[in-house]
């Protein structure tokens, strides 16, 4: 089971994530490049830092959206929006290939990941973006979302992930930020990510039991003892990265 | 002799040059990165439209500032600049492969290429961020520039601009825009143009001769006239990409 | 009848509308803010000429999306799309009341003028946004849109506005911009105006005659012929600012 | 003496401040205004607990630059500067009167504050921006600077200020930020702003002792032990806001 989490999403004097920590127990960093968070001198950090780890460097795009930290979908045309994606993963290379790594892999953040699970149009602008960056890059999101259907349509590799500190509604969705419980306390995120590894399933919050196949785990850097949950499940599984 | 404009410097709704009109006079193409000017939908353009004309590719890198279009000077520490010049030519990279191309050179813009001129410490951070970002770009600016003795220093090769378009002083550096006069009228600067490509030499606003030694010479493609300048140019001059 | 035109949409370096030339046709200056277009020196300009013409000066608030114009609706949260609409109309009355005027109504731009017709929980943050701002601001859109119903419903005087230069559905709403036709040619968008105002009606673009009450004809600054458009409607009607 | 801090620092999903804390301890709010930090939730939120608890409202104004949190000098042109001016104290005042307060002095941040020390342009230029606000703002600034001349000179208030958790130089100067010792721990700068209110004098870095006559002490709400330094300077001092 590979294990993923958000970094380096600050922004000049703003810090969110503990980057250093999280690099100690991730097996790869979705690092943010600039539109919802994260500018040029945090990306070289992040990279360098994930380099000297052997930690994979996949490239976390998003909206243009500062001011809302890429948590508001926006209606950007698919042309736009690919435009968008590829300047996002052009910009990260060139700090993950000075640090002797590479771009290994692509996630969407925020409302565009929520927004590619059902949208067809952006989804196909997402994986036209990733194609023109060259590289094959796999996409990490949601199985059966659009986005994955766009990316193997386009012989992009696809990588099913779950989520640790997130509630699951019944349909195997998401509950929405914003909601009550939709973030999930340590313990419990710790436990829902056992249960994805080794048994596929997870509960809802309205009680279901859901299966959820994944070959990565996703803990968010922000929410609370992200460290912590992340070392439990460090400890409690064998992690390694996705092939 | 090379002759280089600055292209791409719209932004969303916004455009300033008539791109296409100038990539069929230029033989290198200086390209807004995102900073001063360019979006990533008109960075592919603008690379797509060159690589097909066979027009080098040349991240026109800048100070963060779009409202000021890159032409305020700014004290940005020197591992900030380095790092945002590292960004901008890895986001133009993306774009400049993906149209079958690849970035050639680095020239700096506006402010940061005023600045850089007499302030060893951002002339060594551009450096370090042109550096850092791989192939040994050359950097294209001012003769005797403190950038032009970093990149020296770093093993960076340069090469030496001259302007059509723009007044110079008797100590060979540029009439400050906003001064006037400081920008040339078509003929005067298809003239100026004429004399440095074959005299090496330019007359200085006071009158004196000045020897200017240059192996490319830029148009400005916001400037009056721009393409028609470009034209007479071209139709004056064996026009070649510098070696 | 009223006549009102998008002005000020500018940024840094960069121009769209001939705004000395507009301020001379209309009665009603909806002067962007910052957010899709209009930076402090454009506002400050904007607002002396219109008050020296002693033309209405108004608010034209957007998203805030300056790479898309302001013309990709967003998911904003209600409670920050009021404070930004606040904001908008703070930073502009500023400028308006320097230059011995005020702001005297709010007309949304873009995306989020469509946007607020159909959605009512945006109209009603728009609206709570002006009734932050103070000073009961008219608000200028489209009849029986969401956004005329909250404000009507906070008490604030609402103004029906018509196009002259753009389609119209048989259900009288805008034909989408970037659909054919959806920006008519001068003549057109003369003849159109004339019939609002004399007959308060349009044809659509499926040919069927539609009522359309307005107090206010907007021009679109950026449309072809649009100062020309202005003068002809100025010419052909009794233009006079909304009461 | 008053006691004056930097709130609202933050930019939407990042924060700084401790801003209801500091709000209890000080007497006069400097409220950031969007261009360094601040946006409009956040202006909204500072606004009204600020006026809910009597705390003066002032508005901290920065050079337009999010990524370098205003701590970059930038030579922006007299013109723009004053209007980016204006346009803060705008935005900000229209929260501020929402709130039931008003808008009642203006401090320059970061960069801005330091240039203006010994720049006339710019400091004309901030001076004029505050001008055109209308009001007749006070303004805080070094006693002795550039600003607060350029101030006199227009007629505006001046308040004298100095700084609890800053180091001085022997010429009554700030240590610039970066220098080692820059920043006073806790102790040393409660020892400070008591030194500044009762016997007007700060023990400069080389230890010479240097006059600093002052009207409001600053604490800076991103320094070390922020709210307990005020704390502890509003128990040992009578603290009210400035006549």
């Amino acid at each position: 089971m590979d294990l993923n989490a958000d970094l380096g999403e600050g922004y000049g004097r703003w810090h969110l994530t503990d980057d250093e920590a999280l690099l100690d127990v991730v097996t790869s960093a979705n690092v943010a490049c600039g539109f919802h968070a994260g500018d040029p001198s945090i990306m070289r950090r992040v990279c360098a830092a994930a380099a000297d780890r052997g930690v994979r460097i996949g490239a976390q795009v998003s909206y243009r959206d500062l001011a809302g930290f890429g948590r508001r979908a926006m209606d950007v045309p698919a042309d736009e929006l690919a435009d968008e994606v590829t300047y996002q993963i052009g910009a990260l290379r060139v700090f993950a290939e000075a640090a002797g790594g590479t771009v290994s892999y692509v996630k969407p953040h925020g409302a565009l990941y929520n927004r590619v699970v059902d949208d067809p149009t952006q989804a196909a602008a997402v994986v036209a973006g990733i194609v023109r960056a060259g590289g094959r890059l796999p996409v990490l999101g949601l199985p059966g979302s659009a986005l994955h259907e766009a990316a193997g349509a386009a012989g992009l590799p696809t990588v099913a992930e779950a989520f640790a500190d997130r509630a699951y509604t019944a349909r195997g969705t998401l509950v929405p930020r914003g909601t009550p419980g939709a973030v999930l306390e340590p313990e419990a995120a710790v436990a829902q990510a056992l249960g994805i590894a080794r048994e596929s399933r997870v509960t809802a919050v309205t009680g279901e039991v859901v299966v959820v196949e994944a070959r990565s785990i996703c803990v968010h850097g922000d929410s609370p003892g992200a460290v912590a949950v992340g070392r439990a499940i460090r400890a409690a599984l064998a992690v390694e990265p996705f092939a």
